[in-house]
């Protein structure tokens, strides 16, 4: 008799690239990327996930298998043609990658398939991919809490559609300058007010190194930055941050304000330990002690 | 019988402007401006403090006549000349001052005269103004507890006397730029350890709207940024912080990592108010009240 699968709780959507990044500290040559990539990794700390993206023929099978050791589930995954390729370099201040290529390949015309399994998904993180795919997985998974995350590649000339997605979103994960893109308004408190008004219940600022900031009307938290001495390579925090959250929200099921400060903190642990090194290589050597130890210093660093 | 003046706790010694600022929101013409002017009347919402600084002929009488409304204490003062004049532009992103022109005017061969009763002070806040002067005034106070800032032009031009202050200093303010521009150093963490080696016993970096960072041997600290939808003029903000911090630490009279933790966000709610208005506008109407309310409100921000 077949095993029956068990139910989804937590669906991530977004893509899955080969990496290569240069930055002043090393360079990655064909390393695993893209947005369900560092996401996925990064729930895996704390609840398992499914994906749903696509990739190429030419994808490891050894990522694969990788992927699923760390329980995250693949039936979402298309397989079609070359897998999206993506080239990035960082200047010394590592404050924003220049893109060198990008070859999508796979992720052209790309259709989602939804499992009928992850269909009751209790949260469904939409991670960077275009709005139109984020729209037609959100409305596979209709109980679902929907965190929403986006670049400055579809603000600017997709921003109808995504639009329409920021409707359906709970969250809105933006970084400061794609909130500023989005609003076209420089103050953040004001442009994260404007993303208030379009529909979510949240909305999430990244600042890098300056920490997070939480907007919504359980009242606003600012999460400070780690103090990291060594990042490596900037490539995919933001992924990880939002990813990570989703996986602590799922694993308590939770959603009001406090959980969701405390999901900001262990994101913020999460994202600083995935610029220590290139790709997703930190990402899985983390164990919850190493995550906690981090949560507790983010305790004192904020402590008056 | 003459009275005799009581003893200086608190020293600020820095420059005395009348700015003419321009920012998307306004605009003011020969304003109360200066670093001393700036963390002189920030200081006095926790302490009151003597300045020393130079002003023309031509600075007005009524805002000296301010200054001791608000226990500011100005026989520091040496008059001679024309006033310093600056005039500054601010574009939309309000994140950093154009200067349009500096008449340096009575500052130019200026010879700090410290009053014998500033001797014995117990804190003395060297804001910016040439390093020189900072050294002169520090060599005046030998048993105080130095807290030193400067800017981008000293850096640049004036390294050597600069360093040799940094030694006298016990706590180094910078905003995060200039720490960056001091140490040659991009990380922050690393360029704030470079400062410690100098010789501070802590050292502060100031963000603006991210907040700020301790650095010491007592620990890291990050103070949030306050969230303000309306910045009017950002003109004073650091020089603001750096004296709220140096009066709240004087009013105390502690110099502990949980003080100066404390202080710093105090610091942040004076910053905070002072860019609401243009030049001291705002500062002059602030109570213990106000500061108390916005110093409740950081607490709330930084809960997990």
């Amino acid at each position: 008799m077949k095993k029956k699968s068990p139910a989804i709780n937590l669906v991530v959507c977004g893509s899955i690239a080969l990496d290569d990044v240069e930055t002043p500290f090393g360079r990655s040559k064909s390393a695993l990327g893209g947005s369900a990539i560092y996401a996925s990794f990064a729930a895996s700390c704390f609840a398992p996930a499914g994906v749903v993206s696509v990739i190429g023929k030419d994808f490891p099978k050894s990522a694969l298998a990788l992927l699923r050791s760390r329980g995250v589930d693949l039936d979402g995954l298309t397989v079609k043609g070359k897998n999206l390729r993506w080239g990035g370099k960082y200047e010394f201040d590592m404050s924003q990658a220049q893109t060198l290529r990008t070859d999508l390949n796979s992720l052209v015309d790309y259709k989602p398939e939804v499992p009928s399994k992850y269909e009751n998904a209790k949260f469904l993180f939409l991670a960077n991919i275009d709005p139109v795919v984020q729209k037609a997985v959100a409305r596979k998974c209709p109980k679902a809490f929907v965190i929403l995350d986006t670049m400055n590649y579809w603000i600017k000339d997709h921003s109808k559609a995504l639009h329409e997605v920021i409707k359906l979103a709970d969250i809105v994960v933006l970084n400061d300058a794609e909130a500023r893109q989005l609003c076209g308004e420089v103050n953040l408190v004001k442009a994260a007010k404007k993303v208030l008004h379009l529909g979510p219940k949240a909305v999430i600022i990244k600042k890098g190194e300056h920490g997070a900031l939480l907007f919504s009307a359980g009242g606003h938290f600012s999460a400070p930055g780690f103090p990291l001495e060594e990042v490596k390579d900037p490539t995919g925090a933001g992924d990880s941050f939002a990813g990570a959250l989703c996986g602590y929200l799922s694993s308590v099921s939770k959603t009001d304000n406090k959980t969701i400060r405390k999901a900001m903190i262990y994101a913020s642990a999460v994202a600083s330990f995935c610029t220590e090194e290139f790709s997703i290589e930190k990402l899985i050597k983390l164990d919850k002690n190493l995550i906690e130890e981090r949560y507790e210093v983010f305790k004192k660093i904020r402590e008056f």
